[in-house]
């Protein structure tokens, strides 16, 4: 079976306040740098076996769902590589 | 003065121990998911100004060596992007 590795980006939803973010938005502006917003998420590095790229796709959004994300607070993007 | 933004992903060096990393593998097999490896990382989406793209990334890397990055156990890559 081919093996896949698969990057999951989840974010807080735009509307949410993201207290990580606002820190080190303010840790940076006080080191200098013209910084004028930072977001923060969690990145997922998933190398997985699938029997194809569409197969992998499906279930990564299925492990998304089930598990990675919660969707009242969270949006998150995925990209799928065959290695 | 341009606008960029700049994804900037932190994982755990490779011979580091992802401890959550392995309780998500488990999860997902424990789902039934054929998953072979689970990494964890951080990412930041920073939003600034810099005169240009060069500058972006010139920033962005002393941003990672002096408070995103802890160089013992992280590694890490960015994207610059102009909005």
């Amino acid at each position: 079976m081919p093996i896949y590795e698969v990057v999951v980006e989840v974010w807080l939803k735009d509307g949410i306040v993201d207290a990580e973010g606002n820190s080190v938005t303010e840790a940076l502006r006080d080191m200098g740098y013209p910084v004028k917003d930072t977001r923060v998420g969690k990145v997922y590095r998933i190398t997985m076996e699938a029997a194809s790229k569409e197969e992998a796709e499906k279930l990564v959004e299925e492990m998304c769902r089930r598990l990675l994300v919660n969707p009242v607070k969270d949006k998150y993007l995925f990209r799928v590589e065959q290695r």
